[in-house]
């Protein structure tokens, strides 16, 4: 296997953990409803941020990065629902 | 200026909101020590993540990973410091 493919494998792993990595936060801010300590700012940012990824994915045609930031997207937006859902007025 | 400049300004600032995401974070942890709603799987797997992006982004030579991730490693790293400090034994 050449090295552009290992390295691609790289990515990939990368691209679950900080992926994947949001699930257990997902999964706590849902059961717990406990969003006083997380900070809005951190998760407005942080999805604009990865959008913006997402947009790079495409145009330097990096799979890892695409695949990454696509589901990543979808918990920070969770969570951005969670906490003005539950952070107390 | 040619499209791949456009791309990487893109991936920069892409770079610079992710990067600077973690800052209110870590600010709001700092000052209130209220980390009960914080995932420790998350900012472990998170960090690990970064991490091998900080190494991608060596191996395709991408200025905006390699800028993005060695700042959030650094931010990820104080998350988990303040998780395992401030948690209720």
């Amino acid at each position: 296997m050449d090295n552009t493919a290992n390295i691609e494998i790289l990515g990939f792993i990368a691209a679950v953990l900080t992926t994947a990595a949001f699930l257990p936060q997902v999964y706590k801010t849902w059961r717990t409803k406990d969003v006083s300590g997380l900070s809005l700012p951190m998760f407005l940012m942080f999805f604009t941020g990865i959008t913006l990824w997402f947009i790079y994915g495409f145009l330097i045609n990096s799979p890892s990065l695409i695949f990454a930031n696509g589901i990543t997207m979808v918990s920070t937006f969770l969570l951005l629902f969670f906490i003005v859902k539950y952070r107390k007025k």
